[in-house]
C-alpha cells in the first residue's frame, strides 16, 4: 500500500521562547484510519510567531521542544489499514486537528469546541515544520492541481475567513466592514466578495496592507488615524474584526447598521470594554470564531475557482534550517505577509 | 359606528423630575386605520419610574408634560373609516407603537428598529395614564375572555420576555439562566420554561424575589452574593440578562457552555467591560433586545393558555389621582413587583 | 470494572415473516469506547410489525433470524477500556445507532443522515429483543430516578417527535396540526405544547384515539373522515404529518397558513401527488425527518419534568417468549398503543 | 415639485386573449407617499406571454382591457407630498407591487404573501406597458448610472432569483443544480455564483440555452434527454428548480444530495407526483417561492458590480406600438430569452 519511506526525518522545533533548532525524528506510522503524509508547504501563522516571541499563548505554555506550523499541505506517503477514501500520491491540504466525535459538540457538528481536540502546533501537540506527519484521513482533504503547494497550504487561514463569513451569513447586498489587513482580513474580504457582498471596505493603520487590501479588490481602504471610522463610511451589516486591537474593536461598533452581525476573529485582550446600550438599541448580534468546522471543501472550491488568490499572499520563501529567520520574517520586512517554509528544500 | 363618546377626559402627566398632575385632555378621534381605545389597565414599568426619577433616559429628555404608561389594556369605543378588522367593544392589549412601514427596517420585519418608531411614554410621545387613547387597529390585539385587564396589560412585558426567548431560540432540553428577577427576569424564567427548557435557574440578590421565581416554577434561584455564580450551577446554554448591572452580565459569561446564546434585556450602563476572549473560544453569540416585533399574539396564547400566570405579578392597584404613588411603590415596598394604574377609577 | 456477567444470555429472533423464535446467544464483550446493557424494557415499533408482517421494509429485507426491538431502556453492567464518562450500575436510554464520526453528514451534525450508520433492528443489525446489548457508551444516556423503565425506553419514539418538533421550529403561538394520533403523533403533539404551541390539533379517523389525545392535552381532535380537513380547522403554522397515509399528506396542504412548515414524520407510499402550486403561492417549507440526531437529552428532560407523559402509551406488558404475541398486539386490541417487551421476565 | 408633464399618455392593453390596442390614458397623480415615473424599458416575462395567449393565469383572469409589463425601469418626473427619500430625475428600478404593511405577513417582513398585494399586470391591476405609472416611493429604487435602462429593468427578474436563491441559503462549496435555462433559470444560475457555489450546473432541453449558460459561466450544461439527470452528474446541495416541467422536477430529486435544499421557482402544474420517501430518508427541504421581498438593494447591487450581466440577455427591442410583436418574440424566435418594450419610443 506504500512506497518504501525513510525511517527517519528532519524537523524544526522551537527550543525555548526564541530559539529554534532543528533536529532528527522518526516517520511517524499512521494509525488505521489516518494517512502519512510528506509535508509540502506551510505557511507562518501570527500563533506560531506568539510562541516563538513569548514561549506561550494564554494558558498554552511550550514546556517541551515543540514543531510548529499548522498551516500545511503535503501529498499522501502512506494509508492506515482501515483508510478507503484516500490514497497514495494525493496531494492534500491539512485541517490541523483531531477531535473526539463523541462529544455533544462533536455529535452537534461544532468539532471545533470539542473539549479534547488536539490542535497541530499548540503544546503540547506538534505541527507541521517537519518532513512527515501523521492525520486521520478525512482531515486530509484532495485539492486539485490547480492549486499550487502553496495555496494548498494557505487553505488552513482561508478557513478561518470561510468560518467567519459564514457566522456573519454575509449576504448578496450586504455591506461588509473588516476591521485589520494582516492575511486573514484580507481572506475574509476576499470571502466576503465571493459571497456577493455589494460593499467591502477594510481599516489598517498599515498604508501598505491597505494597498493590498484595494489590489485584491475590496471597494475602500480606510485608516482609522484619520478620525472615526463612522465618520468615513456608510453603516454596515457586517463587520468582521481581524485585528484584535481593542480601539478597532470598540470603534467598530459605531459603523453598524441597525441588526448588523459582529464577528470576532482577531485575537487581543482578554476582556474590553464594549457598548452594551448599542448592541441592544440596534439589536446588534455579537459573537466569535474558535478556528472552523467543516470549511475545508468550501475553501478549496473558492481558490480553485480562481475568486480566492491565496499565493498572492506569499512573501517570503524558507527552508526548513531558516524556519527561525521565516518566524522573525514580519519583523524584519514591513511587506512581510505570509512567510512560507518548506520542509522538503 | 361607534356609541356617544365624551369630549374629554382626564389624563395624569409628569409635569417635571419628580411631579405628577391629573389634568384634562380632549378625546381624540381615531384616524381612518385606528381604534379609539378606553383604557382599563396600566402596568408601570421601571422606565415609567426613571423618567420620574430622573426627567430622561438617555437622550429621551421630558421637556413638555408628558403622559407615561406603556402597559396597557382596553376596550375598543370607536373605529376609524377604513377598519374592518376590529370592531367596537373588543377588549384589546395594546402593543404600544406606531411605525413607518416603509423603511428598510420596517419592510424586513424588524419594525421595532424603525426609526420613526413612535413609542408611548418615550418623548415626546405620550403613553397610556390617560382615560383614551387611539392606535392603529392592528396594534390593538384582542384577548379573549380568560384574560383579566391586568393580564391583558402585561401582555406587553411578557411581549418583551418572549422576543428575548425567540433570540435566545430557547429549545427543549436547553439550561437557561436568567439574571435578574424582577417582572421582565420572571417572565424570562416562563416563557423559557414554555418553551421547554429542561432547566431554568434565575439570580437576584433580593430574597423576596428569589422566592417569588421558585414559587413560579424556575428550578433554582441563586443569590451572587454567595458566590461566583458560576460556582453555583453547572454551564447553561441560554443566559437572558434582565437586571442592567454590569456584574451580573460579566458573571453570566463564565457559566455559559460552549455556543451558548447571550441575550442582554436589561438595559444598564452603556458600556461594560465584556470577556472578548471567552466570546471567542466558546463561540458565545450576544445579542441584545429593543422592545420586541410581532410578538403580541403568542404573548397573548402564553397567558390565555396559563402557561404563563401574569395576575401572580401585581402587587399595587392605583387610580389615575394616585399615579405619583404608584410610580414610587417600588421604593416604599419591598415587595412590590408590578404595580397598576387603572385610568377609569 | 464488571461484576459477574453470564456468558450466555435469551434472545427472541424474527426467523422469517410472521415466526418468531427464542433461543440462547453469547453475552457480547463491550469494545473499548463500548458499554454492556441488561435491556430493561422494549417498546414494539410499527417498524418491527412490519418486519414481522412482511420480512422487510423497502430495500432492507430479513434474509437471516433477525433481533427485532430498538425501543430500549436497561441498566450497565459493564464498561470498555476506554469508557470514562458511563459506570456499571447507570440505568440509561439506549440511543440504538451507531455511526461512523468520520464521513461529512457526521462531522456536520447530521450523524442520522450517515451512510453507514447500522441502526438496530434494521437488518442485518440486531435489535433488543434480548437480554445483554452493547452500545457506543456516548449512545447510552443516563436517565434520572424519575423515570421508570418504560418511560426510558419510550425516549427513543419521544425523540422522533422531538426531531419534528425541532425541523418544523414549533414556537409559541404557533397553531400545529398533527396528522395520525399514533404513538408517535402523540408525541408530536405533546412535544408541540412543550414547545409552547397555541393550539395543537390532532387528526385520525380511530375514534379512541382521537379520546386519547384530546385526553393528553390536544386542543382538538379531527376526524377527516367528516369533511376536508382545512374546512374543520383554522388555518395552522405547522403541519406534524405522522400517518404516513397519501390522502392525509394531500389533505393537510390546505390547512397550512402562508409561510407555513410542514414535517413529514410517518413513512407511506414512497411517491405521493403534493399541491406544488400552494407550496409556491404560500411558500411553505415541507421537509421529512429520518429518525433523529442529538435529542435524547431533550427528550429525557420533557419526559423528567412531566411535561411528557410516556407511561401512559403502554397498553400491553409482554415477556421475550411472548415477543411473537406483542408484535399482534396491534392486531387484536383496537385500543393498543405500545406494548411493551420485558427480556428480563 | 415636479415639472410640467403632459396630462396625457399611451399605453398598450391587452384588449382580450391574443389582442393587444394602443390607446391614450390620463397620466396619473401620484399619491402623498407615491412618485410618478417615466418608464424607459419593460420586459417581457413569461406571465405577459401567458395573459396574452390564454388570457388567464389560474384564478386571475382579463376581463377588462389590462396593461401587461412588470419588469420596469424609469425616471422619476414628479414626487407625492409626503415623499422626502427620493427626488425628481432618479433613475429607479420599479419594484412592482403594493402591499398592505398591516396583516402578520407585512409585519413579519414576507410582504410577499399579503394577501391584498397589488402587482402590476394581474388582473386587476394595470402594469407598465405604458409612459407613466405611479408607485409607492419606497418601491422606486435608485440605481447607479453604470446601469442601463435594460438592466435596471430586469432587477426584476433577477429578484426572483436573488430570492430563490436565499430560500435556498447557497453558501460556498455548495454544488448548485438549475433545471431549466430560461432567462430566470439563467439568472439563478449567475446568483449562484455570485454566492460563492463551488459548482453550477443547469439543464435545460434546448441547444442554444445550454450554450448561452455555459457562456454566462456555468459549469455543466445537461440535458435531460441525455439520460436521467442523477446519472449526468454529482449530487448536489441546491436545487433550484425553474423549468416547471414536471419531469425535471421529478428527475432533479435524485440528483439531490443528504440534506439538499429545492427550490420550486417555475410555475407549471399545481399538482406533482413527488418522491416523498425521498425527502424524508434524505431529510430534503422543498419549498417554493412566490415573487421576493427585499431582494431590489441587494439584486441591483449584483448588477451594478457586474457580477450579474443583465444586459446579456435581452433579444429584441420594441416600441408601445409593436407590444404584440414582443410578446409574441418568443414564439418567432427561437433564439429569444427576453424582448424588451420602450414606451418612450
Amino acid at each position: 500500500m506504500t512506497a518504501t519511506l525513510p525511517a527517519a526525518q528532519t524537523q524544526a522545533l522551537l527550543m525555548r521562547q526564541g530559539e529554534v533548532a532543528v533536529a532528527a525524528a522518526a516517520v511517524p506510522t499512521p494509525g488505521p484510519h489516518q494517512v502519512l503524509i510528506e509535508v509540502a508547504a506551510v505557511g507562518i501563522c501570527g500563533s506560531d510567531v506568539h510562541y516563538f516571541d513569548h514561549g506561550r499563548i494564554a494558558d498554552f505554555v511550550v514546556r517541551e521542544p515543540l514543531v510548529l506550523g499548522h498551516e500545511a499541505s503535503g501529498t499522501i506517503r502512506a494509508v492506515g489499514a482501515e483508510v478507503t477514501n484516500r490514497s497514495v500520491g494525493q496531494r492534500v491540504a491539512l485541517e490541523p486537528q483531531e477531535t473526539c466525535g463523541r462529544c455533544p459538540q462533536c455529535l452537534a457538528g461544532r468539532y471545533n469546541l470539542c473539549p479534547e481536540v488536539r490542535f497541530f502546533a499548540t503544546p503540547p501537540i506538534h505541527g507541521a515544520f517537519t518532513q512527515y506527519v501523521v492525520l486521520e484521513s478525512h482531515r486530509a482533504h484532495p485539492v486539485p492541481d490547480a492549486l499550487s503547494d502553496d495555496a494548498a497550504a494557505l487553505i488552513e487561514p482561508l478557513s478561518v475567513a470561510v468560518w467567519a463569513a459564514q457566522k456573519a451569513n454575509v449576504q448578496p447586498g450586504d455591506r461588509v466592514l473588516i476591521t485589520g489587513a494582516g492575511p486573514v482580513g484580507l481572506l475574509c474580504a476576499d470571502v466576503a466578495r465571493a459571497r456577493g457582498a455589494a460593499w467591502v471596505g477594510i481599516s489598517d493603520t498599515n498604508e501598505y496592507r491597505m494597498h493590498v487590501a484595494l489590489d485584491r479588490g475590496a471597494n475602500q481602504a480606510i485608516n482609522p488615524t484619520s478620525g472615526p471610522l463612522a465618520d468615513q463610511i456608510e453603516p454596515v451589516n457586517v463587520i468582521l474584526e481581524c485585528s484584535g486591537a481593542t480601539p478597532a474593536v470598540q470603534g467598530a461598533f459605531a459603523a453598524a447598521a441597525p441588526a448588523a452581525r459582529i464577528v470576532l476573529v482577531g485575537m487581543g485582550a482578554s476582556t474590553m470594554e464594549l457598548p452594551v446600550a448599542m448592541i441592544q438599541t440596534k439589536e446588534l448580534t455579537v459573537t466569535g470564531t474558535f478556528r472552523y468546522a467543516n470549511c475545508y471543501p468550501a475553501a478549496i472550491a473558492l481558490a480553485a475557482s480562481g475568486v480566492v488568490n491565496l499565493d498572492g499572499l506569499v512573501t517570503g520563501r524558507f527552508g526548513l534550517a531558516e524556519a527561525q529567520q521565516a518566524l522573525q520574517a514580519s519583523k524584519t520586512d514591513p511587506h512581510a505577509l505570509k512567510p512560507m517554509v518548506y520542509p522538503a528544500r
